[in-house]
């Protein structure tokens, strides 16, 4: 990356801490048995350790059990085995799904496949913050609700649900409560023994750990019916030679992730949010208000009369990595579907643009960001016929 | 690993090559945008640049189109996707599956899980020395076929079937022909515009690339359907952020590998066989006689009167590294099924032990391998009740 470079798309995907990387070194070339070896020799025994240390990270931050920890090659992954792992083992015994219209895609098209298969969805609305409503999650839960999958902080928005509540109401209906914590989970006290959840994604390379590594908790004596098929790894619920140098980054990643580094995004948060609002004209925020309710490290703003696609592009040439919400960069064509959901207008999604900081940016940094997105803005509204319009 | 530990354990893993650490280096702390980001900003460009060179230089050794390939989180994620996405396709048309009985699990148990989904599945036997009787797959191809799986070199003894001939079988008879050649497919000359196989299993961690990386060929116009689900990855067939670094890695180590390594295999696995055989009484070689019909680096015996896992324990203590096919190192707790396949005794089963060395083996290592076997094999016939009941 050019040494200037400031990269705002954290919640895409985050830099490897160079700690992690060094953690991982050993895994490679020196510690590189199968972690499944250890009852043949010394250098599987090796892995192993590494193996289970990385759980045990896992498990002792989430105040969990270690065998309740499934390592996964990524988010994405795990979302599809909690969604369809549970879907099988309920199969011929209840077929509804309850989530939100706000989820990754891992989740929808999860769930889009799922009906295919005959499970049914209700992918419950959201307000124009971007929160569910409890009581018609509550009103949703049916006799032959299986799951309810509901994300933690959202991707694009940030808004962070209230996954406490939903814990409450699925634990007195007696559904499984799956939350999709890829973004963040290191930045909230999800604690297992006190938060009733019963299947929990997380993701290695949002929280500066390896891409292609991630986990998912399965609380003990969660129905789950595996979806891979090979060797008896993981507790026999994924099979796969385990990727044990990513595993030990992931586990050193969240060794690393402390709580005071949200006040410092939230510190960054706060200025760039600020910055936009105070610095620009026609600038509308998107997302929780209440910063207490957001992702500490999300901004997302609209500018009025301007296309998300050309800030983008001209703040890249300025050496600013963010992204919009605007049709043209998905492969659907379609403009962000948590915008839609969330009432906006195709104009405001078009004119969308997400920021999203991490420990390696810099407070300078924020106010490079604001300068630039100023000048792109004040210039591309001299050419935008929506504003001669006006 | 201790500095003299001789490790032959290469069919399980292989230590991940220092110049492939070297290539992935750069993709975690400072080229470690999102590959999907290309349209939003020049770290994605970079990111995905060293995605499409990887993916090129797999093509190029296959000659194959970049197009064709998905990569994937390993062999095993590879395998299932072979089997599930192509029953999927036929779903409602056509349910057989032909396969062998000495495939790796995560073809043998994906196939029994699509029998539980309406697949039907025939797993054919093989010979004595592990190769499969080309008349009898062709009988048991019907109507209702709709694949042929296939590995091409064996795990445990390394038999490498006939891939051409029954490319040329499938292809007469109108089936799609899936390989899995997760070992050693930079040993042989598997070229796509010459053979034709419909869908190729490749694994990174069995060539000195990193864990957690693998690739699906799928031949343009092969039904398939995906089995994960979320972002539009890898032409659509899967799901999930590209995890570039170990791409990168695998691309590395695929560059790395070059035919005369081959060779060098097979002077050490002929030194190691030749050595076991004269050295050590009532040694019997598990797999091919033929070394030009067997993986290059593998090397299998079973040791009269004596348990593989007493073996295997030994020669851990003396720093060397093997495994064996005996049952209770398996999860299962039966001998493997390719020693029953080849229709040993249980007692030859669980005598067997496999060598498998790489590219970093040495000629002087293979001779330490040899005494300490004969070391091990000499002192546990000592005490072995086998022996003295003779």
């Amino acid at each position: 990356m050019e040494p200037d470079r400031i990269y705002m798309d954290n919640a895409a995907t985050t830099r490897t801490a160079p700690e992690v990387v060094e953690a991982m070194l050993p895994y490679f070339t020196d510690r590189y048995a199968e972690a499944s070896s250890q009852f043949s020799h010394t250098p599987g025994i090796l892995a192993k350790e590494g193996l289970d240390q990385a759980r045990e990270t896992l498990a002792n931050k989430l105040h969990a059990a270690s065998d309740e920890i499934v390592f996964t090659s990524g988010g994405t992954e795990s979302n599809n085995l909690a969604l369809k792992g549970t879907f099988l083992a309920f199969r011929g015994k209840k077929k509804r799904i309850i989530t939100s219209r706000i989820e990754h895609n891992s989740v929808l098209q999860s769930c889009q496949w799922l009906e295919k298969e005959g499970a049914q969805v209700d992918a419950i609305g959201v307000d124009s913050e971007g929160f569910l409503d409890l009581n018609r999650l509550k009103d949703s839960i049916a006799t032959d609700t299986f799951l309810v999958s509901i994300q933690h902080g959202n991707q694009e928005v940030g808004s962070v649900q209230d996954i406490r509540a939903i814990a409450s109401l699925c634990n007195e209906k007696g559904v499984l409560f799956h939350v999709d914590a890829s973004l963040g989970f290191t930045h909230f006290d999800l604690l297992l023994d006190d938060i009733r959840i019963d299947l929990l994604t997380l993701s290695a390379h949002k929280i500066h750990g390896p891409k292609g590594v991630g986990a998912l908790f399965v609380r003990k004596g969660t129905p789950l019916v595996k979806t891979s098929h090979g060797g008896y790894h993981e507790f026999d619920m994924r099979a796969g030679t385990e990727n044990v140098s990513g595993i030990v980054g992931f586990g050193r990643a969240v060794e690393l992730a402390r709580p005071e580094q949200a006040d410092t995004l939230r510190k960054l948060q706060k200025a760039l949010m600020d910055g936009l609002v105070r610095r620009i004209e026609g600038v509308r925020i998107n997302g929780p208000a209440d910063l207490s309710r957001r992702l500490p490290n999300n901004v997302n703003v609209s500018f009025d009369f301007i296309e998300g696609e050309s800030v983008v592009l001209h703040l890249d040439m300025k050496g600013i990595s963010v992204i919009t919400g605007s049709a043209c960069f998905s492969r659907s064509l379609e403009p962000s579907h948590v915008m839609m959901a969330l009432g906006f207008s195709h104009e405001r999604a078009h004119g969308s643009i997400r920021y999203t900081v991490s420990r390696y940016n810099r407070l300078e940094e924020v106010e490079r960001v604001v300068d630039a997105s100023r000048e792109v803005v004040l210039a591309l509204r001299k050419i935008s016929p929506l504003v001669k319009k006006e």
